[in-house]
């Protein structure tokens, strides 16, 4: 049994699930892949949980459940994310911190810190890996470290992982696909139920399929940073968010959808890396289309030299399917300690 | 850079597929993994290609695609394959024979005698594995080297590779899906071009998507052989092919497709495997269902306990979908020798 000790850094809605996950896999994981997963520290913006024997992790959630603070726990300490990177020894740091999408801050910073300490990383962090890509990719070469971020674009479906370990000899030529179910919900709304864009939003956001505030979602902010993430993994490009052409959906009426689906398409809001470059907006698909997937649904056709077409479906996002997408890269990263 | 001794066991049409990718995508190999692959051997039924230094791939596919005989090279010999597998070295065999689906031979007993004489292997042949799967598995384990078969099952889509590589904390609970490319063309066929099944299996034949004889695909056969493989290498089951439930598509009238239709419905072959066994049969699917592709096209469905449902859809068989998969294995199994 090998034992592999870990940073959670952020223990917000991400951090919890993963805790909750690692509670619940943690025979399992120790039975398949020989590895016990061991948290020695939980960082959160004003202190953190340390410990070397393992965090309990039962007791935080519980706490923060109840709607009380971590403070309350022995093994908390007033120090800062960063100083417990610096301070406490671990092999992995998980970063699952909320940063901003206009800066990649403070994920793209932790991420920094923890790999300049000798750490190997997974992140979910979108926002971070969209506006540092290259940076944090050439610091982890550097360290000769992991930097694994599957969760980061396209959430339940694996598919950087997918590029990376199971498709080796293909060059994959060009990608489209779906990476926002906010608007793949809304779309869906417009064309079977009719509805104009208000009314879907208001829809999706009552069911929680959009935020209060849907403007990255609704402007393809959100699609393009994970098309930056996808693009830059897995075709080995060097683009930054200002690469990307992004138009939404704001323009999208209903009259356009219906009239679309007189003549057997659907409008999506397409993500599209080719040799021409990087590009969000609404397209044509024919109805049957593998692209023409409904609800909040994600989904992703790559197109390689050798197998062709490969079509992956699944949940863009949400607690179970990001932390299916973390595990995966940190138990990649346990292989190779 | 690491030189890897293959044998290519068989140079029927995906022998002759491996040897063209090779000649085409050695170079990128070598680039992008550090690895140089050389064949060493090619055996066929009536003798075999022997050269250490590598064999001549090019003059072998020239005189083959000219018709002519590969005893006119002088690197032939008059030997069995199993006789080149016991006296020349190599790291692995790649075993693409056409083997017979009621017996799985000679495939299986070559998988045998190459993992006897300490090579790795990777193989196409779904006949070998439905047939013999836990024996040669154990056999691999017992001998601690690798017998991988992503082609053998899903042809280009990555299934066993990317369970075992991408979804690592994950249970996968069920799995279903289209396993069968000519049953899903005639279907299509049936649903939307309103052809009853002779026509769409007529038509299907006329376009090379079925053969002469159709009988396996139609019956269910061939289907049923994969969910074997499927079942056992992913979910870690222990079933023969005698353990599946099989009803072929004979069955499907052209009104029982348009009822279905009327109703929002298409009738696939769905191939199933969950806690109350494994079957493959015509099953209703929703017409908005991910399971709902057309043509000539797989897909599988896995349900896992933390990501869900995941879909993948590819091309099921062809000759540059199936080259995909078998050197997906054969890089994988490189990057540990």
């Amino acid at each position: 049994m090998k034992t592999v000790r870990l940073l959670l850094l952020g223990f917000g809605v991400i951090g919890r699930g993963f805790a909750k996950v690692l509670i619940e896999k943690s025979d399992y994981i120790k039975k398949k892949h020989g590895i016990e997963l061991k948290v020695v520290g939980v960082g959160e913006y004003n202190g953190c949980l340390v410990d070397e024997k393992g965090v309990d992790l039962k007791a935080a959630l519980d706490l923060r459940e109840k709607g009380k603070w971590l403070d309350m726990l022995p093994q908390w300490k007033k120090i800062t994310t960063k100083e417990m990177i610096d301070k406490v020894q671990a092999d992995i740091a998980v970063e699952v911190v909320p940063s901003d999408i206009k800066t990649g801050e403070p994920g793209a910073g932790l991420i920094e810190a923890a790999l300049k300490k000798g750490l190997h990383v997974a992140s979910s962090d979108k926002c971070a890996m969209a506006h540092r890509f290259s940076e944090l990719m050439n610091l982890a070469k550097k360290q000769d470290k992991w930097l694994l971020f599957e969760s980061s674009a396209g959430g339940g479906m694996p598919l950087m992982n997918l590029a990376r370990e199971c498709i080796q000899a293909d060059e994959v030529k060009s990608m489209e696909g779906i990476l926002n179910g906010t608007t793949n919900y809304i779309l869906t709304k417009m064309s079977k139920g009719g509805m104009d864009l208000e009314t879907a939003l208001r829809e999706a956001q009552e069911l929680g399929y959009a935020e209060a505030d849907p403007t990255y979602d609704v402007e393809g902010i959100d699609a393009a940073a994970k098309t930056v993430i996808l693009a830059n993994d897995i075709m080995g490009m060097n683009k930054k968010f200002s690469d990307v052409k992004i138009m939404g959906i704001r323009g999208v009426t209903k009259e356009a959808v219906q009239l679309a689906k007189k003549n057997g398409y659907v409008i999506k809001l397409i993500a599209e890396v080719n040799s021409s470059g990087l590009s969000v907006g609404p397209k044509l698909v024919p109805e049957n289309h593998p692209l023409n997937i409904e609800s909040n649904l994600n989904a992703v056709m790559f197109k390689t030299d050798i197998g062709r077409d490969v079509v992956i479906i699944g949940r863009g996002a949400g607690g179970r399917e990001t932390q299916s997408a973390i595990f995966s890269d940190v138990i990649r990263i346990c292989r190779d300690l």
